[in-house]
């Protein structure tokens, strides 16, 4: 299966798309989708909405794994990246793609065997698992990647009855 | 000018339409986009997308004034409230209808010309402003119509010099 890992945000929006066969899985791409700043918000919603479409169209992903987001720190900055978020969950009902959301603690724990594991471990295992010579730029691509990647793991133990309880956005 | 004014939410998203003719204001419609807490996250935005979209196509509003988020009390309600407010900014863009964002206080000020007024001193103002028999419910809808007065206060202000520089969205 093919999927869209999408790390949200209203400034830069990172994915990654990868095929999961069962434990395996292939890098196909990954990058930014950015506004600017001095754009009016309902436009940099429409960007994302648009772009993420495209990408949509692009790679035909048979998931969208997106990131729950948590506001511990500026809550503004969050109300501008739940916005963000909005606009490309949108994009994908829109396309009937079905959606999953995993928390950075399942992210880790997916694609390290550790929650606590530090944000090097999870990109180094990203790298590895998808057999890039380098690591994916920027971090918000990487963690695109890294959600496409639990989503693979979460749906393949889910075959197999080892799963965790997967959440539809 | 026709002004849609759009209180967001999730769970439920009030609106309000009135004409604005200079200092004077004539009641079109109010109402709420309910959405079911049952319902996936993402089928709740396309519900707010697709129902503000008709909106717009059955009002034509010149104008859409959505209310300004603050998150000082409940952060996981704000954040699902955000990506409401976001469906709602998109439907509004896609039709391209300018659209301008106030604070409660702004509102408040607008309608009462007092910024520390009461929501009932606030409501009483939008009946009377609207020469409505009733106050308008839910509340949800009533602020909906607030909004749409607090711009056509400001369009007006700004017609004649004396307005608040306008933000939009």
């Amino acid at each position: 299966m093919i999927i869209l890992g999408i790390d949200p945000g209203i400034a830069t929006v990172g994915f990654g798309v990868v095929e999961s066969r069962g434990p395996d899985a292939r890098h196909i791409s990954h990058g930014v989708i950015t506004t600017d700043a001095g754009l009016r918000l309902a436009l940099r919603l429409q960007r994302i909405y648009t772009d993420v479409g495209e990408l949509i169209d692009t790679f035909h992903p048979d998931a969208i794994a997106v990131e729950e987001l948590f506001f511990n720190t500026n809550i503004t900055t969050g109300i501008a990246v739940a916005h963000g978020r909005a606009a490309a969950i949108l994009a994908g009902e829109g396309r009937a793609v079905p959606m999953f959301e995993y928390t950075p603690l399942q992210v880790k724990q997916a694609i390290t065997g550790y929650g606590r594991a530090e944000k090097h471990q999870v990109m180094d295992m990203v790298k590895r698992l998808l057999s890039l010579d380098a690591l994916p730029r920027p971090d918000d691509a990487a963690d695109g990647l890294a959600l496409a990647l639990t989503h693979g793991r979460n749906a393949n133990s889910l075959l197999t009855g080892r799963g965790n309880a997967k959440q539809t956005i």
